[in-house]
């Protein structure tokens, strides 16, 4: 049997034109180990808006019911040139119910469960996974609850066991009032891990210290600098995660680390051999990384992603942090949203207009 | 017997003084392993500077008769407070004659012998060291000729061990007209590893081709992004070395690096998952690294510096490395001056200004 549905596609094409729309699509039926899962809920991450609309004129776009049509910037169009005119679906993760399968039996044993999946297209009615990569979701548990139980889950502990890998003790994490940053202050708590909290708000400071985090630090406050070196200090995190990318945090973050263990110390013109160590995972602010480098020469700022992390840490690691995102869904890696949207509303003005301004704390939800 | 003579101190104040002079010095007969070496010849290397002059403004100072007293900025008297009010010696590397040794019989042998040693106290009439990091300077070879035995010899050399320990096949250089670039030129010839090499002019470009090197790009002509990821594709140099440090050089290396890994490829949001890492290893511009990231998320910026390198290479390593510095020292490790000076005529403006310049071709040896 075929199942008829609809499908958002995004397509840039080479003269910098970006539609993104909602199209008839049809499904035909799963095999092998493949499951075809009925989108229930679909969260709208910040590494999924990179392929939605990139770097487009969003507030000057056109917009009709389930479609949108908006610019694209020059040198975006021109880096992006292996997507030229290719329409292509988003939405990395999802959960919903999975109605057809494949005759493998790890497939089967799926038909009828609500599960969580990476589809990779989950902006859809329907969506084709594998059933390796699906996790049933506990009794009880809602499609709302499981739906972003890979992206922020992962990469939340994906930062622990890097921190464990590469020999540091402790982290720091900015625009840290995320879902995903107070997915980690629960993980850190859990784990005994020493973790400094960069927020940009007295309000993000609440929501976090009401969370139990100790050390939360306001970028826009008088003294961060100061404050940032002394929690630094405090915890030994020599460790950092930035989702922002762009402007002088960063390197704000490597020189508070450089003062942290100079401290004492006599003077060396190269600065503390104490590794120090910041990770781009986001790309919040696409301006610019502006390094001041106060921070001698033993120093590392590098991007992070979360699959080339898994793929390096293997399967049995990997393995072990998703029974852990199951065992605790509802609790250390609970998601809150401040809107649920239908495929067509997803691309209304109003909605990409609040969502795509990736504003800490108005994460949107596709309930299609 | 005590031995007088001269050395160099340089000194900064709580206030931002900086106090460059030459002060009487004696020296005790030395003991155990260390050896008492008359210094013949010191090269004046950018890492020296750092220490000399940091970012003090040697234009406007006050000059006298082997003094210097400049006025250093306030942000940086502020970064090096743990050098305040402390006259320190300066001078990474020399060669020169072994006029006294301790009792050690390492320290013996060397009697009478001319060295090159690493005693970070070379501007002086004589300089202390430890027999066991000073080598013996092969019949015929002049002070001179071993004055930078170590410090661009290890480095370059350093830069190939870091490549294979890394798992890379390829290097990009910058700033590639330097004593060091050239080195490093000879070093990949003789080694078979494919090099990129970045020069400010086409007087350096003619420079390094007539050394043999295939690839020599000018980063001030039109069309240099293009040409570097030409460059970077034909020999797969997927590691970079920028001792420029500010300005938008190492992003331009890693966008050029990415452009290659992406050429033919899907489109992926995230960019290629090719390695991808450029070290900055020096300052010579003290300002902003500044990363336009058209790189993706795999990718690596970081601090180089020789010290902590050869601590982790080992012992074996770098007596190897050592041994055939000391095999080619007139040849693949031939270092070029522009000037010799002496003692205070290195404190005289006219000699401050030009190798505080630190431009490619113009570096100062001090002959006390």
């Amino acid at each position: 049997m075929t199942y008829e549905g609809q499908q958002l596609l995004t397509r840039l094409d080479d003269d910098g034109t970006l539609t993104v729309e909602i199209v008839p699509q049809s499904w035909e039926e799963p095999s092998g180990s493949q499951i075809l899962v009925r989108v229930e809920a679909a969260p709208i991450n910040p590494s999924d808006l990179g392929l939605l609309f990139a770097s487009a004129d969003t507030a000057g776009a056109d917009y009709s019911p389930g479609k949108v049509v908006a610019k694209m910037p020059e040198a975006a169009t021109r880096a992006m040139q292996a997507r030229h005119g290719i329409a292509m679906p988003a939405g990395n993760e999802c959960a919903g119910t999975v109605v057809a399968a494949g005759e493998a039996p790890a497939a089967q044993a799926l038909l009828g469960k609500r599960v969580a999946c990476v589809p990779g297209t989950a902006y859809a009615t329907y969506a084709l996974a594998d059933a390796a990569m699906a996790m049933p979701l506990a009794e009880g548990v809602t499609a709302e609850q499981g739906a972003s139980s890979f992206v922020n889950p992962m990469t939340a502990l994906g930062f622990v066991e890097t921190m464990r890998k590469e020999g540091f003790t402790g982290l720091v994490h900015a625009a840290a009032a995320s879902n995903l940053g107070q997915m980690l202050v629960r993980i850190c708590a859990e784990d005994g891990v020493p973790l400094v909290n960069i927020v940009r708000s007295e309000a993000q400071v609440k929501l976090l210290r009401d969370l139990g985090a100790e050390h939360v630090l306001d970028m826009t406050a008088p003294g961060f600098d100061a404050a940032l070196t002394d929690a630094i200090h405090a915890t030994g995190a020599m460790l950092g995660f930035d989702p922002i990318g762009g402007g002088t945090l960063a390197g704000q973050i490597l020189a508070a680390m450089e003062r942290s263990a100079s401290r004492g110390a006599a003077f060396s013109r190269y600065g503390s051999s104490v590794p120090k160590k910041v990770y781009i995972y986001g790309a919040l602010d696409t301006g610019p990384t502006i390094l001041n480098r106060a921070f001698g020469l033993t120093w590392d700022l590098g991007g992070w992603l979360l699959t080339p992390f898994m793929q390096k840490a293997g399967s049995e690691v990997v393995g072990r942090m998703r029974a852990r995102v199951m065992k605790d869904l509802t609790t250390t890696f609970a998601s809150h949203y401040k809107a649920r949207v239908g495929l067509e509303e997803m691309l209304s003005k109003e909605a990409v207009g609040a969502y795509n301004a990736r504003r800490t704390g108005e994460k949107y939800l596709v309930v299609p």
